[in-house]
């Protein structure tokens, strides 16, 4: 099919979309270091997890040898009410950058969640509604998780409890109203529902929230509550897992052309959309079969991995969830507040840290304001208007083409366009408005929090 | 093909898009009457139009006779990257209600205007710029228009002003927002910067504003710049040529797997995604090749089908505008400020309006409240959060496929999902507190407006 011209859009036909999800870990010869129990230092066994998590999920997360796992059929008629997502070919942004390298995004927004969280949360919804759960809690930032949670839970007919970022909540009331929509409850966090909670607000009363203060309150309520347990949208391995069918699509849509990319880019918060596109390309540089650039994008408010150090941490502020080996800012690390919706993180999937710490991908940090100039550059020409997080790939996609045009290369660059930006007009707002600043913490903030890690090793 | 398990997406191959618009009219034996020229009662000549409207745009708006007009290339490019649209079968809706009946749904949502209104503005841009024109002026209601028309006038650089109505100014201020990201400048109205503005402002100070006025206001402002024309996302013959795009690829989709709908029904307010989505399938039942049932839904607040009068009324608040015959309200009618989003104009598409004279479509009007609780009910299973405009064809499709079900019947029904509600949050927000009232004019009220229509027969 090599000769045929690319079309603008690639779908895959409803047959041609994964029936599995692919497992990275299993290709991987240093395997990410296990959850720490926080009490005893030891490595969390499945009936600790269990307390927390849906069994299912458990096992997957655990798992770091099985290469894939079967979608039910329950996920996959789901996923055909949005998936396939399109493999957009970038036309219009390379004739506007005149530059011969090849674009192409994979673009998971077409959703009313309007991002790729719903990959992971109709997975871990299913697997609540099997156990016989009542609902699940979560905890979200942007609020794209949550939305994509609740969807899935309206879908299954499950409860579902969300503790929202406050800087978010207030940022995003209208998030809260499609949540709504779908019948969930949302609380701004820190809120005074939890212990947890209260004690944050007692320690910092003016926060603005973190998501691993939120992810404290949202576990501490799913362990007190019969018949719930707790769902994350992000760097958990079973979150990587069902995120690879970004990856999977993407890969079988780029065969279907022949065409085969140098550089593939995804911005990271804490990693599952860039863990999800990058799983088989990935997969196939563990095994030795194919080499390909691979470029973790993050906020230069919230660097984790390029000035994060890799050791065990909370995966929480209240420090009541099980460590992580990770790189981390320090479970303490708020970004500031000036900072644009998602990517808040502290930390970073711990499959992916042993990845960039093995050499196996690259990172690079990128300000705010850059981001947003190369959102609004990207909208004029695509049409999309892209989520800020997403923005951040799209900074360095182009940036990339940039050079190539320097070099006359014809790179074939492939970007992960994760999400739509309809929710974050306040942000743009202030973009516009010329209001929009910058924040680098500086060396002894980031040390600070660093020298306030648990000692494990 | 027939056999063929129908999937939940249907969608074209890009060679499959349509590569020439359809024009019903030329297959019309009741042609629309010709619009008036407000001071000498006489039909408008493309010269006196041209003074407004774009040249190509005004040989589009007379042509009753060419069925096929060819899709200008730069266009087809354009469409590329959003359409083809996807065709839904609504699988999850028809379990939930239990129906036998056959459920699709022409979802024009996928892009960042939210709506079908881009297919049109890139159209109508693509001819401004051909005619070395420097911008447009518009006016928009719920903002779809306003942002489609800023995305296409991004793509081809042109200046592009926008008198936005009052009411949904203050509603939806993110959409103001999006339309900046793509540049264009955004007006409230009624606005002190026009004649007929103050004027309006003068005689009604709290006014809420009208699509009428905000169109008179647009046109004025069109008319004292050199350089400017005005464009319209609505009503006008050429958008529903435009627009013939919506129902040509649902055709071709349906064809392709030998599927034969029963009842087409869209949503209607100046009528041009109606207009687009039945287009073909008028068109067979006019030249007498098939048979349908095709139902226009509207607003109970803003009924001009169902409750207003066939007579010629000015197309604005204004009365600068020439005449068209239509069903109308009168052009001093002003829907109530509690009346959620777009679907708000006084009058109707000429063309449609001759067809519905005629008796080939059916028109039902339905209370917003239940539109809301019909946009709930599908947005939870089909994942889509729906525009409150579009949940009108929702309501009747459901309130279609519960006859079914009391019938037994296996009838097939196709819907057209003009658009996303991501900017509607305000009324979701409204109707989830059960703060949502409905409103019906009054025949007082209704008669009072009709009785101003300027007398022309």
């Amino acid at each position: 099919m090599k000769e045929n011209k690319i079309p603008y859009k690639i779908y895959l036909d409803e047959k041609e979309m994964p029936t599995a999800w692919y497992n990275m870990r299993a290709d991987m010869k240093n395997k990410p270091a296990p959850l720490l129990n926080p009490g005893t230092l030891r490595p969390m066994t499945a009936e600790e997890l269990s307390g927390v998590f849906c069994e299912e999920l458990v096992k997957q997360e655990l798992d770091d040898t099985t290469a894939y796992f079967e979608i039910p059929e329950e996920i996959r008629d789901f996923y055909k009410m949005y998936r396939p997502s399109p493999l957009v070919r970038a036309y219009c942004l390379e004739k506007k950058l005149g530059t011969p390298a090849k674009i192409y995004y994979k673009f998971e927004g077409n959703n009313t969640s309007g991002s790729h969280k719903l990959n992971s949360a109709i997975a871990q919804a299913y697997y609540a509604k099997k156990q016989g759960l009542k609902g699940v809690t979560t905890e979200t930032g942007a609020g794209q998780w949550g939305t994509a949670l609740s969807m899935a839970c309206s879908y299954f007919e499950l409860d579902c409890k969300v503790y929202m970022v406050k800087v978010s909540y207030e940022q995003k009331p209208f998030r809260r109203e499609v949540m709504r929509t779908y019948g969930a409850s949302v609380t701004p966090s820190p809120s005074m529902e939890t212990e947890v909670g209260k004690k944050i607000l007692a320690e910092f009363p003016g926060t603005t929230g973190s998501l691993g203060c939120a992810i404290s309150e949202a576990v501490e309520a799913a362990t007190t509550r019969e018949g719930y347990r707790y769902v994350l949208g992000s760097v958990l391995n079973q979150v990587l897992l069902h995120q690879s069918v970004i990856g999977l699509e993407t890969k079988a849509a780029l065969d279907k052309y022949g065409i085969k990319p140098d550089i593939i880019i995804g911005c990271a918060g804490g990693g599952s959309n860039l863990g999800g596109l990058i799983a088989p390309f990935m997969g196939e540089k563990l095994r030795g079969e194919a080499d390909y650039r691979i470029i973790a994008v993050e906020p230069a408010s919230c660097p984790s991995f390029t000035r994060g150090k890799f050791a065990y941490d909370f995966c929480d502020t209240g420090m009541v969830c099980p460590l992580a080996k990770m790189y981390t800012l320090g479970s303490s690390f708020i970004p500031a507040a000036n900072h644009a919706g998602g990517l808040r993180y502290h930390g970073m999937s711990t499959t992916l840290s042993q990845l960039y710490d093995d050499g196996l991908m690259e990172a690079v940090s990128v300000k705010q304001t850059e981001v947003f100039q190369a959102a609004e550059q990207f909208a004029r020409v695509e049409g999309i208007l892209p989520a800020p997080e997403s923005s951040h790939a799209i900074k360095v996609a182009i940036d990339e083409a940039m050079r190539c045009k320097e070099t006359g290369e014809e790179k074939t660059i492939v970007f992960g366009l994760t999400g739509t930006g309809y929710f974050d007009m306040v942000a743009y707002e202030k973009f516009h408005d010329g209001a929009m600043t910058d924040y680098i913490p500086s060396d002894e903030e980031i040390q600070a929090n660093i020298d306030r890690l648990p000692k494990v090793d």
